[in-house]
């Protein structure tokens, strides 16, 4: 109906028409930059009484670094360390954090998938770290390295996907000590866009960007950011040597690191939302420093993992009110501190794809967007708690950032007037099918879901009454079909390849677990 | 895990906690203070430009009253009638909408459920007006007027529902003519909480708010609503005759009627958002300033059914980002002129209560909660864009409503120091399980959903796979064996079935299709 009251008389017949609206458009949308305004939550007199909360924390109670060389380091820049204890004076934190970028460009392999972020600007990435797959036949199941490279492609073919992140799911049938190694490549060999790095120690976060100098070149590294780590906290305010040894890795090569406390409300934080934010924020600030310890002005960003627990199972639970009211508020903390900030995007809890992981996902979606997040992680595929990627839940859940981006985009006026005629011109009774505004607008002015059915129910019917999950592996079937590799420059894969060769030669191979949030 | 660590010892045992937890709390939650700042997408400029461009359309495109009743009222008070169309001067309309109240108190049939409404204030209402029901085995069918006595039995029983609306679904066994008496006498006897009355025409009005006397006597009318009715808009730009008896009714006895043009983004709107949201405003008040004609003070709200079209199937669509972008506008437009406004709320296009359900709706609850709604309708049970109403659906947002309900209500400060002094008793590397201050808040620190499962996989295959559509239904089973209802005077109850029976007498018996969003 509507179809064909915006059809164009210039496109060149149906046939034509019909090619264009099926060939897929796998062009990436620029970096967001955010016209919703942000929510806050608090007042001027609350951001300081968090803030000043956070800073007493980390003078009186203190951080434990479970590292000898943060502690020397810690020591030389004047902290009160007292063992693993380090007692930071909030004057020091507050220069120290200071010198943290507070926006850059990423520079991703195809410079025409460059970044800007920070500020206004965010970008959406996706999930990592499942142990499990529910894959094309919604099977669930350990996942393979073919299942990564797979998760890499589909990534590069969603538009409002900004990266391609690390291991969206683990490779099982990687030996673990060398699992870095095939999943860095793997997120640099299917897609142009840019990646994360892996942090799982520090010699592997140095394998990953010794990788990211072949790619990029030293030089590059040394002026803008090309990939992004995560470090988890132990909370309540521990960092540990592992975390620690990557994230001098990358701050050294002036990359940036997410400082992410790891909060599960109420068991590792207090039972209240306000102080629950409050010793994050502490958690954070204390990593944030310590970057700029290892290399002053080098980027760094606030991030945390954050959730409450069931009360029956102690699982971490997602879309509920409080991480929605916890993510306004860092959102505020950060901005307060100038720094760009983290969060984690489109969180399901449910065991399949169904209503359940779905409103969870968008609680938590609509929570990030307003609370104005930079870098919005695990934005596709994550259901079960992080247990899963689910292949058909990463299509639906790219599509909800395409919508969420538009969201965030705000609204246009430029053609304001000129619509304001089109309600003279139609007039009381009238109908805008046939208007030449709404011709010359209606795609562009509305978003047109593909993954969500809006046909009548006999419609639906005579399609094979297929719900979202079947049409989402339908569609993302079709897509692995119409994927076209990106190429490598033969040379640097070859140099990857070699690096890798030589990497395994060296690491004793050494199977164990391997995940991060 | 957790369930341990927060047992109260002076709860009386294993045996009380678990009476105490099974135990279902049906009281209803007070009319929500919302905390939670609104949405400003626009700066005032903007909503300058949007109120001029509304008078302007007013003033010189006109609205169309299919009534002459209204035609003549309109004459009277001033306004360029034209035939049919109404042509009303700017200042003409900021008169009337100024007598418009801001707020006022519902008065429920059990007072301690009467309502705050308006400002900050904002009630959850059920969905109407559903020709089919997925029923309590998940069956799609027509409903009977026993499904609807039971959709008003789980409204009265779900704590964020503060209404239990009228024809949430169409009663299809009572003859159409009379389905107006069958359904006010349900929501009057099934639930002790305020209701809507039905609107299909002047007559019909005049026979609810009848009823309404008999419940509620003549003098609490006059003194405060009791009853909400709807009536939607022809847009572009017309209001019929159907709706206007029906408004001047309601107006007559003080009630309020949602005056609420029905838009179809693209459709009926010019295609783009600040326009359609510009012509949706002038159909507003050109309503809103007829019911201060009909009775100058009485209370009236801003309406609005919206929604953005299928390019496929001409469908309305649910949670598109433009939906929530003109809903914040329109919260900030009824928030200028001071004048209460309603909202459509979790509403789904899906054909079952799958994943695609899920996601629209949390966007739109999300989208309402954050553009300050307050009289937030279809709050309970809509897929399939309206066609049916589910049962399963009906008590997920029932507990959704409850969640967006906490996160409205912002954030507790009040425990801040004594949580902050947990932080210090726990430290580094402890955990809060144990401690006072999470035995004493951790339940209402964090909302536990029921109705979400957050088990390991291994138990949720255990209790047998379930998903959250069995799992609703289950519960909405349980619901309806606990059911109490809270009896209506006897003596009022005759008078209601009295009324009845000598309306069913008096009017004819006529069947045909009686529909409203």
């Amino acid at each position: 109906m509507i179809e064909a009251a915006v059809r164009h008389t210039r496109s060149g017949g149906r046939d034509a028409r019909r090619t264009k609206r099926t060939a897929p458009d796998f062009g990436m949308l620029p970096s967001l930059h955010r016209n919703l305004p942000v929510t806050e939550l608090m007042d001027e007199e609350h951001v300081a009484r968090i803030d000043d909360a956070s800073m007493s924390i980390l003078e009186e109670v203190g951080v434990v670094f479970r590292d000898p060389i943060a502690l020397e380091e810690w020591k030389q820049a004047g902290a009160d360390v007292r063992g693993e204890r380090v007692h930071l004076d909030r004057a020091l934190v507050r220069q120290l954090i200071s010198t943290i970028p507070s926006s850059w460009t990423y520079r991703a392999r195809n410079p025409e998938r460059s970044l800007p972020f920070g500020g206004k600007h965010s970008i959406f990435v996706p999930m990592t770290g499942a142990p499990f797959i529910r894959d094309l036949e919604d099977v669930r199941r350990w996942p393979t390295i073919a299942d990564l490279n797979m998760f890499h492609k589909l990534s590069h073919m969603s538009p409002a996907l900004h990266s391609t992140a690390h291991h969206i799911v683990e490779p099982m049938d990687m030996v673990v000590s060398h699992r870095h190694l095939a999943i860095t490549y793997s997120s640099m060999k299917y897609s142009d866009k840019t990646f994360m790095g892996m942090t799982t120690s520090g010699k592997n976060a140095e394998d990953v960007l010794d990788m990211c100098e072949i790619l990029f070149g030293r030089e590059t590294m040394e002026e803008t950011p090309v990939v992004t780590g995560n470090c988890n906290g132990n909370s309540p305010l521990v960092w540990d040597e592992t975390m620690l040894s990557a994230m001098r890795a990358f701050c050294r090569r002036n990359q940036p690191v997410l400082c992410s406390p790891f909060l599960l409300g109420g068991a590792n934080t207090p039972a209240s939302v306000a102080p629950a934010v409050a010793q994050l924020n502490a958690e954070a600030l204390s990593a944030l420093a310590y970057t700029q310890i290892v290399r002053k002005g080098c980027p760094a960003i606030y991030g945390h993992y954050l959730s409450t627990v069931s009360m029956k199972s102690g699982a971490p639970m997602a879309g509920t009110p409080e991480i929605s009211l916890m993510n306004y508020m860092i959102g505020q903390m950060a901005r307060f501190y100038g720094v760009p900030w983290r969060t984690s995007n489109l969180l399901g809890g449910a065991k399949t794809f169904d209503a359940q992981a779905g409103y969870e996902s968008a609680m938590t979606m609509n929570a990030v967007l307003h609370a104005g997040a930079n870098y919005i992680w695990h934005s596709a595929g994550w259901n079960e708690a992080g247990m899963h990627c689910s292949v058909a839940k990463f299509v639906v859940d790219a599509e909800m950032c395409a919508m969420g981006y538009r969201m965030a985009e705000g609204v246009r006026w430029d053609d304001f007037d000129e619509a304001l005629s089109a309600v003279r011109d139609v007039g009381p009774g009238g109908h805008y099918l046939g208007h030449p505004h709404t011709h010359a607008n209606f795609q562009r002015a509305f978003f047109m879901p593909k993954l969500f059915n809006n046909d009548s129910i006999e419609q639906w019917q005579v399609d094979g009454s297929v719900e979202i999950t079947g049409r989402a592996l339908q569609y993302a079937k079709r897509l692995l079909d119409d994927y076209e590799e990106p190429k490598l420059d033969e040379g640097v894969d070859e140099a990857l390849r070699d690096y890798m060769e030589r990497r395994k030669r060296e690491i004793p191979a050494v199977d164990a677990l391997n995940t991060e949030h």
